[in-house]
């Protein structure tokens, strides 16, 4: 049965991102820091068509973060290109022609715009109804397939606020940001409830897997 | 030789404490659930003249946190009391007549006090010229043996800040409070630097070893 779930890099106090998140910087000042145990993979360098690379016990998780997806959504800051209105010569993804999804990914956003097909399979679709409509689209898109929320901290936080993510895979790094987008806010009076399924000890990381109490 | 180590647990939107510490929630609320891993342990049990209990995973975690430790420094609201001048019937802390420490322990008050001498060796001493004092008494009090912080987070944080704590381990567990004592703030602009040294799967908890990088 398809799933809505999480994988996401946290820093040890908390934040997915660095302060000051820019076009130049777009996870934040010292935020590529959190991405360190996954870039030197042979498991993530090869859905970047590049050779070689780590194996480790990241390497499972690594593997797992795109299996099994058939659709992703992520908050319009994730996808980027500046708040408001898209424009002319409208911002296409911080991933190139060729985005690693291979799947449909809708973005939360309030401003419309016409579905935008990249290569090997990703298309982008706009949003602007709300974050129940962007995962009643993804569930349709993804069949038996899970649905996979990217981030940011917002969009992840508004669907576990509504109680509606099945699982969730914190990698957390031994990084101290000192600040920028944290993970576990504004979740409202309701905080949800966890369980802890597995943790797993990797070089310069700890993968702790949740699900829904 | 002598370290300075911190154990100390922490929700997994860091928190070490709930929202509206008292006398009567010294965790605040909800904070309680935070121990929910050590409490059923019969290697805590033991420590305070129970019998039974759990043995798993988290055991030898529960065990380290007092083995070769001759002194611990707290902070005044860990101790408790409430803040200001201590008045005629001190509070004793929450520890009752025979407190687990079995050793000295040097509390960061702004209000002078006569050390206070209990059973079973623990003795609470008073320090009100500053951390590093209190750290150099903490020393010289635990010869060879380790100092431990016991908390809370402001107590971690300025030894933190100051880049004095050699070991940090981390009980993580699957818990948003939504609000209390964040223990990973007011960091100041240096940022320590750690290195994961190890990460154990428990029972409703990920125990993190962090060593100074």
């Amino acid at each position: 049965m398809s799933r809505l779930k999480v994988n996401i890099t946290m820093s040890l106090d908390g934040f997915v991102a660095g302060p000051n998140q820019s076009e130049q910087d777009p996870l934040g000042i010292g935020g590529e820091q959190l991405h360190g145990w996954l870039i030197p993979l042979r498991a993530f360098r090869e859905t970047h068509g590049e050779q070689g690379g780590e194996v480790n016990a990241s390497t499972p998780i690594a593997v797992e973060i795109l299996a099994n997806v058939g659709a992703t959504i992520m908050g319009r800051n994730m996808f980027g290109g500046g708040p408001g209105p898209w424009g002319d010569h409208a911002w296409q993804g911080y991933w190139g022609a060729d985005p690693p999804y291979h799947h449909p990914v809708f973005v939360l956003t309030h401003h419309a715009r016409e579905p935008l097909q990249l290569d090997g399979g990703t298309t982008f679709h706009f949003v602007t109804d709300g974050t129940e409509s962007a995962l009643e689209q993804a569930r349709a898109a993804a069949g038996d397939r899970d649905v996979s929320i990217g981030g940011g901290a917002s969009a992840v936080q508004q669907y576990l606020a509504a109680g509606l993510i099945d699982e969730l895979l914190i990698s957390m790094v031994p990084i101290l940001l000192g600040g920028g987008a944290r993970l576990f806010d504004n979740l409202g009076e309701q905080v949800p409830t966890l369980r802890q399924v597995e943790a797993i000890h990797a070089p310069g990381v700890t993968h702790i897997r949740y699900a829904r109490q």
